[in-house]
């Protein structure tokens, strides 16, 4: 029987993207070599050693007894508040959080990996974490001196935890609909009145205290988006000393009950004339979101790539031990890992799964890079989208095969292997659907620059076609052709796509497949550096001949998408 | 708030493919006119009333309170009793049984579109009629005059439901590992004994009496699936009056905890020297089962085709209610369904039901003629493994769309799109997973006689492309150009997979890239012969012209997979 509760940290993989994959130490880059792709790898190893022994056990109970709200106090369950404080002790909130705000400052790349790496073990725990991650963020860009000393200090410590609150039942893709509203008091604090909706971890009982980012209207403000402010607002009021004073006026209305993630709490939060601090400008609050946009949609990207490894390194366990009926080609009682179908979901999870973890640690790192880099900027962003959408849809569908893997089996909770397929389902909607990520794509980087970043991304992949055809083999000349027939097909849609540029409903009825092109070539892109760098060893092992067929694999089964989808862009609306 | 308990049978639908769509009225073929296409659709609409009006209430406590299993006996929540009740008064168990049986003998055709009807309503509830139209089948080719009076008659009426006895805890995939043992009494009985497992509906109080049938071995038997024979065990021990005497020896040790379908009791059957009575030969049992395959494969097409169409009326009906934000192109207070990718979401899940729809009225209508005229079985038996395999992989994406539709709210499940999402999910996996399937395609139906049958269905397609060109217009060009190009990739294919013929893990590594292959490329034909009805219309409506953008839609976002799939078939195994 498969022990549900097991999580293998992919470091391997990471070892291999640090210091490999991308022709260089990118960890050492990023650092001026303060750290290498060696002590990187170290960090992946500790991180993931904590999640295998303190998140991994508790993501069953999680999922079975889930948060409930009792009294106004929505309680986890046993074992998460102890979890929780263990990862504050082993500093791992602290290690994330940047320089500037107090933090250990991890560069990127690493963040990529361990953010993998808390989804992968416990999802519905890790959101608590990347909900304060990204507030940090928020507060370290726009935040007076005043509130850095009393809240930011305190959620990079990890001491009390952080929560965004953008969604009300009328706003939700259309934030410009808020009706929260603020109100300046005489003491220079803000009343609060309104209701908020789908509030991660709104309340809990596994820190002593939670800081609201809250998006609200300030009195006389203009209609739509431009007239939202930011304000944080504590479950307790903090005294003057630091210490925590009365409640604050927002309660916990409801939680919501879900398809999955029972372990993170989503509540329905009622402000009613709770006292915030304004964060930045009055009108501000949209900008100051948008900080902490690209680091938590490039979180969910890593949330769903860990989701499907879970799902994945569960199948791959059971049907390694399963064994039933003869297997085609193979003697006597060969596991059903070595029959042609199972084999072909297993590869299908793993090579993709792998072109997510590659594409994340890139993008993260490109995201790094471009804080000092102007000019890596525009193709860092127009990353986000795809890594947030590709990963997450394909992510759903990773899942799912996870559970066919299974049989019958699969479809029993307590095999573990369903959960996965409700958990991961979420993220494709939150933090922005996938038709936000297409439109972002779309909009504003494909068709507001006449192509130029996608160009600019294509021609590096050209550099990676050209390196791979200065390597002898078939292998290289294989891969080789498969992504210039692609890089093709996706220079045909951009052409396509372009030339909508007015009639925006043709565009934008297709964006969503042109995003699923992008990334599916964007991971066709990380196998075929993977094979360069793989075909560079003198003495090849069984790890790279594992490599080099996730890459064909890929190519041949993944990769072909690209073609189909580049006939739908080119259809543009069907009217 | 969209009503989670509504549900409107497409009728339309129906009425179209019994009396248009193929060119001739199929209804009235198949019943040497004594039913038209006009009859039938209002049988179609008669049980969609029904459906609408007693299952589909059911559906969502189905899904909370579920099967629950109490002192040995297992209890559905309330109102599935009279439910089950109301339906047999009705005669829809009766309907459609064979007249060989005692039934009504309604044509496949219409029981395509009542299988929809009844799982679209209720999946959970279907499933219990769904066995016992099985049961029913296999008993009417096999079983003694004795066995069909005792058991065969309470079946074809209702009063009585049946059950499918296989699965074991070694057993699965594999049937000859079969454990399970009967030995002959002296009274001309069997003792039975061993466990069942995964027994859909083995326990209920919903009918007085249960009926399984189970595959066992007999002391003495080969080993493997030849050694296996079929018998009946009642529930309850039925007197020589025919009246129910005391329980069998079958215990019902528990039931699962499953991902969805949670009004479907699945049990876990203990059978300590139950007595049982042979049904056919002793060794006969395998053939015995083979009786009631194929129409219990093409139900699982039915069941998913419907799941995904109640999945898709809900997430419509939401989109066309619920208005947010600014619609790109469109003027004033759009609802979101307007939004250029709402509205794609919605067009991808329409115009693939349609094709799963025509494609079980033409299925299940061809497996009719085959009975009487045996040049059509072949074809009719090289859909089956299509129509279930192709039909349940697709329609678990379409429940996600659904879910995507509705945004934050779909993962809430109070919503009721979660459902069909967990529900649906058991459809590649029960009646033969997907790879069974994709095996019986490839081994069976393509490789043995050299893709002779393949390329029958090919031929077919051609005519139906020829039929376009000779229609004027741009509809009909494109149409045709479409599948024509479709067509090449599939023969591609074939040849692909018959140069594996050698090689047979190459083959069966792409067997399912390959039912996936010919499954869409059947969705576009039927598209395709709808095209041709609808241009013949002299005045077309709005009905016809949603026909044409459902196919265009089908045509650019759907059957260009076809590529990238014969792409795949092409590759092989990736060793």
């Amino acid at each position: 029987m498969v022990d549900a509760a097991s999580y293998s940290p992919p470091v391997d993989d990471y070892t291999f993207l640090f210091g490999e994959a991308f022709g260089l130490d990118v960890v050492a880059r990023a650092t001026g070599g303060e750290l290498t792709a060696e002590d990187a790898a170290e960090v992946i190893a500790g991180a993931g050693d904590f999640a295998a022994s303190v998140l991994a056990p508790l993501q069953t109970v999680g999922d079975r007894i889930g948060a409930r709200l009792e009294d106004g106090q929505v309680r986890l369950p046993e074992g998460f508040a102890e979890a929780y404080r263990a990862f504050v002790e082993a500093g791992w909130v602290t290690a994330e959080a940047p320089v500037s705000a107090g933090g250990d400052g991890l560069p990127g790349a690493i963040r990529a990996g361990l953010g993998e790496i808390w989804n992968g073990s416990n999802a519905a725990f890790a959101l608590c974490w990347l909900l304060t991650a990204g507030q940090i963020h928020a507060l370290d860009a726009a935040a007076s001196d005043e509130i850095r000393e009393t809240y930011l200090t305190k959620l990079v410590s990890g001491e009390w935890t952080g929560t965004m609150n953008l969604t009300e039942p009328d706003a939700g893709t259309d934030l410009g609909a808020i009706r929260t509203t603020a109100t300046q008091r005489e003491d220079g604090g803000w009343g609060i009145r309104g209701q908020k909706i789908f509030i991660t971890w709104g309340d809990h009982d596994v820190a002593e205290n939670i800081v609201h980012l809250v998006l609200a209207r300030t009195p006389g403000a203009p209609e739509g988006a431009r007239g939202l402010s930011l304000f944080v607002a504590p479950k307790f009021l903090v005294n003057s000393d630091g210490s925590l004073g009365k409640r604050n006026a927002i309660t916990t209305v409801s939680i919501e009950h879900k398809l999955g993630i029972h372990g993170s709490p989503t509540c329905v939060l009622s402000y009613e004339d709770a006292t915030g601090y304004l964060v930045g400008e009055v009108g501000g609050g949209l900008a100051g979101m948008f900080v902490m946009m690209n680091s938590a949609r490039a979180g969910m990207g890593f949330q769903a790539t860990g989701i499907a490894d879970r799902a994945y390194q569960q199948a791959a366990a059971y049907a390694s031990e399963r064994v039933q009926g003869a297997v085609l080609g193979r003697d006597g009682r060969a596991p059903i890992a070595e029959h042609p179908d199972v084999r072909r979901l297993l590869l299908s999870m793993s090579s993709k799964i792998f072109a997510m973890r590659a594409l994340g640690v890139y993008a993260a790192d490109l995201l790094d890079r471009a804080e000092s880099d102007p000019s890596e900027l525009k193709l860092a962003e127009f990353f986000v989208p795809i890594l947030k959408g590709w990963t997450t849809e394909d992510a759903v569908q990773l899942t799912s095969d996870a559970i066919q893997v299974y049989g019958g089996m699969g479809y029993i909770e307590e095999t573990g292997a369903a959960q996965h397929y409700r958990d991961i389902r979420i993220t494709p909607i939150y933090e922005g659907t996938t038709a936000i990520q297409s439109n972002d794509l779309v909009g504003r980087k494909v068709l507001r620059d006449g192509g130029a970043t996608a160009e600019e991304l294509f021609t590096r992949i050209e550099g990676t076609i050209a390196q791979l055809r200065g390597v002898e083999g078939p292998d290289a000349a294989r891969n080789a052709d498969r992504l210039e027939r692609a890089l093709a097909a996706a220079r045909r849609a951009t052409a396509d796509l372009l030339g909508f540029a007015d009639s925006p409903r043709d565009a934008f009825a297709v964006s969503v497949p042109y995003l699923l092109l992008l990334g599916t070539l964007a991971g066709s892109w990380m196998h075929a550096l993977t094979v360069a760098a793989v075909l560079a060893h003198e003495n090849r092992g069984p790890a790279d001949a594992e490599r080099l067929t996730s890459a064909e694999f890929y190519g041949t089964h993944h990769l072909p998408r690209v073609h189909a989808l580049a006939e739908t862009v080119a259809a543009g609306e069907i009217a």
